[in-house]
C-alpha cells in the first residue's frame, strides 16, 4: 500500500486524444481532452496526496518513456481508435513496469489495448452497442477500498454498452457488475495481479458522453489509483539459480545446454 | 468434455529436440526424443481414445501448421533452450487456436516458452538448481480429474527444482503444490481458462532425467489431455455489436471514428 | 465426472412443498408440487441417464435418511418459507454427505437454506423483489459444461428479482449473471468445491411463476445434475497423522494433551 | 484498510490456556500462556498501532461477550485441545461479528476450531505429525502487505508438520506455503474473505515449540493483524426488499406465504 502521508502518488493519465482532435462533439465534452478531465478527476479526489501528469499518443514515445515509467506509480490508459499505433517497443516497457510493480488502470475500449492484451492474454472481447443505454453500475464487493464513497448502484444516465461474454481471465477479484437499459450485464470493475503490478479495469467512459465528468465515476478511479500504487521496490521477477540449502544467495542464468557451444543462454521470452 | 467414445482426442507433442542432438545423456534416457517418450505415455493411458503424433522445432514451421493446429484437440509442449527460435508468427497462430478451444499442456521448461508466457502475460520465472532433489508431487486437488490414479504423492527421485516464487497470474486451479530436498517449493500443477481454451501446466520433468518415463507422470499428461480437450467448436472469442431488444445477431465491427475518413477499423490487438 | 454409460445417476429432488399446500396459485402452476416439476425437467434432459425421486419436508427426517444420501449422486434442493424446520441433525447429515462427494444444487430461494448457509459461512442475503421483472440469464463461461444447450441469454418473462450484493464467499466459478427489468444484477450461476463435493447455486425459480416448465432453466438445471457427480468414492476427508518418511499409512487421531487424563480427543467440529 | 494514525487497532487474542495449565514443557515456553506471547508480538511489532487484550476459554463466555466484540478490531485465536467446550452461543456470536467486519486471524491447530469450520463450511482436516520437523515457509505472493519484512523463507527449526490435503475452500489469496523436512507441503498462509469481515488463516505455531517468539512469525501476525483490521462501519449483511426503480430504501422482509397465517417469518438461518 502507498505511503501517502509524505509523498504524493506520481500519477500519469495516458490518453490517445484522436477523437478529440476529429469528433467535434467529443471536443465539446472533453475541450482538453478526456486525459485532462481523467486527471482533473483524481485530483479532485486525491488532492495532495497525488502528482498527476498527462500524455498523449501523439508525444515522443507516447510520453513513456523510461524515465517517465521508473517515475510513474499508477498509469491510467484510454485509447479506443488507435490501439494499433501503439509502438510494441512502448508496450513492452509499460508491459515491464507493470509487472515490476508500477500500477497500472485501463478504462473503457481500453479493453482492447495491446497492453491489456498482453497483461490478460485473452482477446478481451466482448458485446457492444453506442445507443444511450442507462448503465447501473453494482457493488459486488462492498468493503473493497475502490467501492469506497460511492452509492450502490451508481448511475450513469447515458453510455455505451458493454456486454458479457467478456473475454478476459476470471478476475483476481470482480468488485462491480453493470446493467445496461437493454439488458446486458458486464463485470465492469475487475482486479488483477500480475508479477509486481496490480491492475484495474472499470468499464464505464466513452468519448460520446460525458462519464468522466461524473462524480462517482471520478471517485471510482482515484480509489482504484490508490489501490493501485505500491510500495515494493519496483523490480521485475527475475529467474534465480539456488545451491541447496543456501535459500537467500540467487544466481543468475548461465547456460542452458553445456555440451553445446552453438547454443547460447534463452533469453526471457518477454518482461 | 471430450467424447471419447466414437472419436480418438487428437494429440500432438510438440518437442524441442535440441537437448537430444548434442546431450549424450540426454539421448541415452530419450533415444527418441522426449516427445516420443511423452508421446508414449499419453498413448499407454489413453489407448484407443488418442491419437497421437509429434513434432519439433526444427519441422517446416515447427510442425505447427494452421492445418495441423485445425485437427489438433490437444498440444503438448516441452522447449526448454531454444524458446526464443519459435517463430512469433507460428506462437500467434498456437495462441488463436488455444483462445479458440484447443487445449494445451505445458510441461517443465515450457514455463519459458513464448506460448506460456503469452498466456500467462507474466516473466513466468521461478527458483531452480539442477541437483538430483527428491520431489514430491503433493494432491491439493483429490478429486479433480487430473489428479486420479496417482499415489498421493508421487515420488520422483531425482529431478531439477524448481521453487517458489512463481510468476504466474494465480491459477485458477491449484491441483499439485511439490516440495524437493532440498526444501523448496512449487505449485507444480495448475490450471487455467483463457478464452475458450483449457491449459495445464505441470512441472515434473527435465531432460537430464527419466521423469517422462515415469509411470505416475505418464498418468498425470494422459489425465491432463483428456481434461484439456473440449467438445466446444473451434471458434474464437469476437467482438459483436447488438442493437437493443435483439440479443441474438451480432454485427461485426465498423468505424472507430465517424468523422474521420483517415481512421481504420481497430485491428483486434491479438488473437 | 460421472461414468454414465452405465449406471444412471442416481438424483434426489428436494422440495418443501409448502406453497403448494396453501396457495391456490403455486398449486396452480405446479399441480404435483415444484419438486415434481424439477425431477421432470432433469428427466427430460438426462432421459435413462439419470433415476429421479422426490422427497419432501414433511417426510419422515425430511426424506433424507442415511441410506437415502448414501444412495444418492446428487441432491437437488428447493425451499422458501420454513427453512428453520429442516432438522439440524438432518442439515449436519446432508453436510457430511457433500463434504464426501454428493454433488448438491441449490435453487432461488435455496439461497437461505440451512445447509447452503452452512456450506458457504456466510449470511447468504441478497435485494430481492417480487413484481414479475424480466430475468435475462447470460453466460459468463461459454465452454462451462453447465452452459451448454441454452441460448445467451436465457429470457425469462416473469421472475422474482435477486439482486446484489449477494452475500456469498467468491464463487470457485461464475457462470452465469442476471439482470431483472428494474436494473439490478445478480450472481446467478455460481459453482463451488466443498470437500469432496461440488455445489451448483442456480437462482431463477420462483413459487409465484411457472420457471421451472422453462425449457432452459430445466437444460440448466440437468446439465448442473450431471457436473455435480461424481466418480470418487464417497469418503469425508479426514485427520490423520502420518510418520517421517511413510506417505501412505495415515493413523488415526489420539489424545490432545497427554499429560493429562482428563483431556479428551477432541472431536471434530463439524463433518 | 485501517485508519491507524490516530487510533489503534484494538485486538483481541484468544487462547485456550489449558496446555500451559497442565504440561510442564508448555508452561516452560509460554510461562504467561500462548496468547501473552502471541499478544507481546503484536504489541512489538505494531507499537502505538495496537491496543491488544488476551482472554481465554475459561473466562465467562470465554471472554468473548457482546461488548467485547464490537469493540474488538481483530481477533486472533488459537485452541487445540479443547475446542469443543468453545459454546455454541460464544461461536455464533463472533461468527456475526466476522460477517459484519471484524477481523479474524486463526492460528495452526485453530484450523479445527468452531469458529473457522463455520466461516469454511469444510471439515478442514489435514495431515500432521509432532517430530520436531523444520518448517520452511515460503511467499507466494512477494507484494501482499501480509508476506513484508521477512525473510523468503522463513525458517523454523523445529515445528509439527501440516501437511496437504487441507481441506479447506480454495483460498481468496494463497499467500505461503511450507515444506517440512519429512517433505510434506502445506498452504500455511491463506486469507478468506466472508461477509464484511477478513480473515487470515497462519499455520505455523505449536504448544510444544517456541514458535510464537520467533521473530518473523511475529512480524506475520503482526502484519496479520493490520490486514484483516477494516474501517467500514459495523453491520452485517441484510435481506431487503427494493422496489421497481428504488434502488436506495430496502425494505425488512415481511412473510413468506401471504396466504396462510400459520406461516411465520423465516429466521435467517444463521448471523
Amino acid at each position: 500500500m502507498s505511503s501517502s502521508t509524505t509523498s504524493p502518488l506520481r500519477v500519469v493519465v495516458w490518453g490517445e486524444n484522436r477523437h478529440e482532435q476529429v469528433e467535434p462533439h467529443v471536443a465539446a465534452i472533453y475541450p482538453d481532452g478526456m486525459h485532462a478531465t481523467i486527471a482533473d478527476g483524481i485530483g479532485e479526489n486525491l488532492a495532495d496526496g497525488a502528482s498527476i501528469t498527462t500524455v498523449t499518443l501523439d508525444d515522443p514515445e507516447h510520453g513513456l518513456t523510461e524515465e517517465v515509467l521508473a517515475a510513474t506509480d499508477v498509469l491510467v490508459w484510454w485509447g479506443h481508435a488507435a490501439h494499433g499505433e501503439v509502438a510494441d517497443e512502448v508496450v513492452d516497457r509499460v508491459h515491464r513496469h507493470v509487472l515490476s510493480g508500477m500500477g497500472l488502470l485501463v478504462l473503457h475500449s481500453g479493453h482492447w489495448s495491446k497492453i491489456f492484451g498482453k497483461l490478460m492474454g485473452t482477446t478481451c472481447t466482448l458485446r457492444w452497442r453506442n445507443d444511450r443505454d442507462r448503465e447501473l453500475v453494482w457493488t459486488v464487493d462492498a468493503t473493497h477500498p475502490i467501492t469506497q464513497g460511492v452509492p450502490n448502484p451508481i448511475v450513469i444516465d447515458a453510455q455505451e454498452m458493454y456486454g458479457e461474454t467478456f473475454d478476459i481471465p476470471a478476475p483476481d477479484e470482480l468488485i462491480f457488475i453493470s446493467s445496461f437499459s437493454g439488458g446486458e450485464v458486464f463485470r465492469s470493475g475487475c482486479t488483477f495481479r500480475r508479477g509486481h503490478g496490480k491492475i484495474f479495469f472499470f468499464s464505464p467512459g466513452d468519448q460520446d458522453y460525458p462519464v468522466y465528468h461524473h462524480k462517482d465515476v471520478r471517485r471510482v478511479i482515484a480509489n482504484g489509483v490508490r489501490w493501485a500504487a505500491s510500495d515494493f521496490p519496483r523490480e521485475v521477477p527475475t529467474l534465480l539459480r539456488y545451491d541447496s540449502g543456501d535459500f537467500f544467495n540467487g544466481h543468475g542464468y548461465g547456460r542452458a545446454i553445456a555440451d553445446a557451444d552453438a547454443e547460447q543462454t534463452p533469453e526471457p521470452a518477454r518482461g
